[in-house]
């Protein structure tokens, strides 16, 4: 390997060969648990003592070279944008990944063209890619992704797209089932928050759509509102409410819905005798405000089933198929 | 490159090269960016056009074996970790990191063992690896990052690493702060959180021993109270609260403070009469909780300074200091 003058000199594989007194292909076949070489266990303790006594690191990207592929999962999405509710169960995913051998990581570059962003992701040689906010994967993003050898793609996403593994989760029926609680509810002029924070249209456009979509079957409107995650943002919204004329709100997530309620109740607007508000995510806090949050819940699959399915479709292409998320209701005391 | 059978076929920097009407090494100089090589424009625009239709990526695993270093940071967190606060400041980063040329992940994985966690992240040979939670890298494991050629180790920590571009941050003095504060509040029996979610106590711990140290020049009980973020877990201890006997309580953050907070209240138990609560992050959601909730706020250094002292201690090996995180209490309702 080419080392800059200035980068401190790293282990090879050689001097553990000539530490543990055995040849570098033995090392090799240690190192890396090459199948069908029979190695002795004392000439393997001997390699694995030397490599530990060296600090010796077999090489990823080397490993990756020799194989055509590598062990990596690559997880496309921003920190802030994976929410309260998610965040536990990427943990869980990344553990069942684990068991299965891979090492995921998390990709938080940000890219206005999808194909670009696809270009980023495959300079790392990832085994797969797992998005999930998975519009992002278009056909055009997944043929670059195979081109650069990625064996795995899966997304949930609203819509199968060719090449990728789908499992769905359409952000539409979401808003379009908040709406049709606040029609329920006799709500005629309903608002539908979209975050200003980055990265969150992706998500809170389509939820705007299927909200949309089911007013426009009722004598009701749908009026978009921005609001940052901010208690200036949910004081100058709250401020103006009354222009606005809304009597129900979705608010995106459980987040901003408490935000918004609760600058709401401190401009003096009464919750939900005056405006309804539902929140998504059903966490845990939600049911603990007061009044308590209405929230659209969702049940994700479980990480096990996911990590499964990656995992088939890097060893053989092709993989049985994950329920799609569905979202429920929730009702409580601010709807 | 070795493909496996079973791959599909990359289009080469030979393919470009080919198409464009250029030699390999010009192909690598355009794509490559290398510095000292001048390539016309229009040989440029053809060798970017002809990598475009081919859908050509240049190979990071590849480029990081010919340079001896790559252009990744590596951010050893997992998801469920990094909170509300810190996930926006790490979008910043990533941003900012992005605009010197790096490639940012986050790897999740779980290690029980440091030194085996450095191999991990050494086996992506990153040029730089950022630690948010610093005690993690111990003067053993950045010995085996810096073998496997990590240039730049930078970390959030409460005390100098060899080795390790140290930015202070001093969980004890959190929970210093807080108990102070209890203490000045007149109590005497004092609760600590120690959140049940993996991952956490590295942080909750060192929060717990600042309390204790506070506390021990007082005439005045630290008492440890583990905690899951469920609403189960928060009102089985409010409904065993008064067995305890505390006071007062410091709730690891703010999250854990509103839900304990509204599972007292549910219980009966006055908030701030009987128990005073103290959170830390100072959320957004935070003053709109009623009562609203005291909080210990963090404030943290610029992305950009973060990112800046990171790309000049990959670039030149040493980078100015960045100012650390000094905890101040803000007092609210709940206290």
């Amino acid at each position: 390997m080419a080392e800059e003058a200035s980068a401190p000199a790293s282990a090879t594989s050689a001097d553990v060969a000539r530490l543990a007194g055995v040849s570098r292909a033995t090392v090799s076949f240690v190192l890396n648990d090459t199948q069908g070489h029979r190695v002795s266990e004392g000439t393997r303790a001997r390699v694995l003592a030397a490599a530990a006594q060296l600090g010796y690191v077999p090489n990823a990207a080397a490993r990756s070279l020799r194989a055509g592929r590598s062990n990596l999962v690559l997880m496309p999405a921003s920190v802030s944008a994976v929410g309260r509710l998610v965040s536990e169960w990427v943990d869980d995913l990344v553990s069942e990944l684990e068991r299965h051998g891979y090492t995921t990581v998390m990709h938080a570059g940000r890219f206005d063209d999808p194909l670009e962003a696809a270009r980023a992701w495959a300079e790392l040689r990832p085994a797969a890619v797992l998005s999930l906010d998975g519009d992002r994967l278009t056909p055009q993003t997944a043929e670059v992704l195979r081109r650069a050898g990625v064996r795995g793609m899966l997304a949930f996403a609203s819509h199968p797209v060719d090449g990728v593994h789908t499992i769905a989760f359409d952000h539409a029926s979401v808003g379009a089932t908040a709406t049709r609680h606040l029609i329920d509810r006799g709500r005629t002029r309903i608002g539908v928050v979209i975050p200003s924070e980055r990265g969150l249209d992706t998500l809170a456009r389509p939820r705007l759509a299927g909200a949309e979509q089911v007013a426009a079957r009722h004598p009701v409107t749908v009026t978009p509102v921005e609001l940052a995650y901010t208690r200036e943002s949910a004081t100058a919204l709250a401020r103006r409410w009354r222009e606005l004329g809304l009597d129900g709100v979705f608010a995106y997530n459980d987040e901003y819905a408490a935000l918004l309620m609760h600058a709401l109740l401190a401009e003096g607007i009464p919750v939900p005798d005056e405006v309804a508000v539902v929140g998504c995510d059903d966490l845990v806090l939600s049911a603990l405000q007061r009044p308590a949050l209405t929230s659209v819940a969702l049940e994700l699959p479980s990480a096990a089933s996911v990590a499964d399915a990656l995992h088939a479709l890097v060893a053989r292409g092709t993989a049985p198929g994950v329920p799609g998320i569905e979202p429920a209701l929730v009702h409580r005391q601010s709807s």
